[in-house]
């Protein structure tokens, strides 16, 4: 027996978040090689699935043996070359890591930056592409160190009429809200599986174009990140199966439960349910005279929820009383945000009446 | 319930490899954040008993997100910049994958080639380091694609005489066989969780001596990737515990468990087992008149032993019968060695006198 003994979390954070039983079961079922014809059924279905949550009908929809941020990596070293163009929208965390990836991988970044928690609007993003003519440009979906979910055919549009790519990161919404890949104009898109899909984390989603397959078939230098080239994924993962890497494979079970668990749920209900408990969160914490940190209603996440911590509560003790009396785990703000607000994950099996009913009262309890 | 019904493998391939029952079981225990006190925890137990497999005092071992690949990228991508000297000894599929990678970060790769299978004596490796005085120097311990062990003195020892840093392979060793990073002169070593530690794949043990921790503080431009910068890594595991990704908490839980395993039946005691597994695997199959690839024994790897496929006997459909008869995986040979040998693991749980005889048994069946 294993003398493993964590404790028991409630995983009210910006992710990891509460995982699903099933995909504990899932993931606790009996590895197979990385070439068996088993594993690639499975990532078939993964495959499947995955198309209805981020909404698309690319045929590129690929997964990553790396967390959220080796997707990230992975859009950014094979869609953008050294020397070649990245205008990045900023306003948050995730945004600047864009930025610093980008450089490290000889992009020529520029960027249009405004203040954490703010989003752009097409015409800003359209003045700000058409001056600049990028090669590529990348922005956060849903901004997870803010709050803030960004408009996407705000940017996607002015890139799209400029001859520019999109890439965006979708780490945070996937699965939780509705991203409509092909209607909103994104090319890549990556993800994560520790937050919608109330999976352990460990994998990247990840789903391109066919504009920007091309574009990858016309790289001229081969990816600078072997593990992350995108190219010998496919070889592995589609046709010929030719050796890569080894997939994890537990990984993999977990992700095709946690994609069959919002299937079953259906992928617009899945939606619905977290849109429902936001407003609920909303509700409740406004009604005890607390505040959102996004004052639009219409550029709030509704997955993960940024309220200000009030005047005179100290937010780490806010946050040590809730873990040590509730085993209630959630997130305070950094940067610029350190201290100013709560970061409140409502994701997966946690976001029903009943546990937004728990977090409110506990939160609430525990400024005091 | 899960509809996830895989099949029951006896995984005897190169890896992944069977998966003890107490880490599934660790697998499935509830996760907490990754920045939770508790991970860190895990994660201290997991580099204490990491240093006891390595064989090394260390102070740097860490676990990169990524399999046994990521963790070759890592070795390069930090210790070898771009225009530095890179020397690679190749023998097989891996130490080709070295020298493909080191391209890659703009290394200058010189080769010291053989055929597929053989090693290097101190002389060869002397004359060759004298000749082209690199600034790193990589190998493979275990070469996976052969069988093939390389004496580690006699490639370090030339190595250190010149000033040189070593990177070696230890996907294939690390859990099964002695490594003895310190006595060995080995600076930088990566491996996986999938094959000596009988875990599922997905992270990858690395450890750089201080010598080599020196060059990495050195470094003038940045390490090219972002998700596997071991600074950045260092930043967040250790001390401050500053968030760089969101770690794999499940597949850590997993490793810590590998760990304990090895520690309860005791380092030594378990590489004692997979030697004395190996030298019955020998003898039974040299009883039935087949012949082992590598003939030296002292260069033959314990846990992965290739054999000549025998004349006459069609590869790819004897092991189409073990798996259909017996549920039981092995690999062929791939590259130059297609149709001429196969690769058995016989490593941690299946590596007992029992699944020796059970694999011998049909194994020599198959092959009629």
């Amino acid at each position: 027996m294993s003398n493993l003994n964590p404790p028991r979390r409630l995983l009210f954070g910006p992710g990891p978040t509460q995982v699903h039983p099933r995909v504990y079961e899932a993931m606790g079922k009996p590895i197979v090689g990385h070439l068996d014809p088993f594993f690639f059924e499975v990532y078939e279905d993964i495959r499947r699935d995955l198309r209805a949550v981020f909404g698309t009908q690319n045929p590129f929809v690929q997964v990553i043996s790396g967390t959220g941020s080796a997707g990230m990596e992975t859009a950014l070293a094979n869609f953008v070359e050294r020397g070649q163009k990245l205008a990045v929208f900023t306003a948050g965390f995730f945004a600047e890591r864009l930025v610093e990836m980008g450089r490290r991988h000889g992009a020529t970044v520029v960027c249009s930056s405004k203040p954490w928690g703010e989003t752009f609007t097409g015409e800003e993003a359209s003045a700000f592409i058409e001056r600049e003519k990028p090669h590529a440009v990348a922005f956060v979906h849903a901004e997870t160190s803010t709050g803030a979910r960004q408009d996407l055919p705000a940017i996607t549009g002015p890139a799209h009429a400029s001859g520019a790519i999109t890439i965006v990161d979708c780490v945070t919404s996937l699965g939780a809200m509705p991203i409509n890949i092909d209607a909103s104009g994104v090319d890549v898109a990556f993800s994560c599986t520790q937050k919608g899909l109330s999976c352990p984390p460990g994998l990247s989603p990840i789903t391109v174009s066919p504009a920007a397959v091309d574009r990858l078939r016309d790289r001229k230098a081969p990816c600078p990140i072997w593990y992350l080239d995108l190219k010998l994924l496919l070889d592995y993962y589609e046709g010929a199966h030719r050796y890569h890497h080894t997939a994890p494979i537990s990984n993999f079970y977990a992700l095709r439960e946690g994609l069959a668990l919002a299937r079953e749920e259906g992928i617009e209900a899945r939606f619905a349910r977290h849109q429902a408990m936001h407003d609920d969160f909303v509700r409740r914490i406004e009604a005890a005279g607390l505040e959102m940190f996004i004052p639009d209603e219409a550029r709030r996440i509704t997955n993960i929820n940024t309220l200000k911590v009030p005047q005179g509560v100290d937010d780490v003790q806010a946050r040590k009383r809730l873990l040590e009396k509730y085993d209630i785990d959630i997130a305070g703000g950094f940067g610029p945000l350190a201290g100013k607000i709560f970061r409140i994950g409502l994701m997966g099996p946690l976001a029903t009446p009943d546990n937004v009913e728990l977090l409110t009262g506990a939160l609430i309890e525990s400024l005091h």
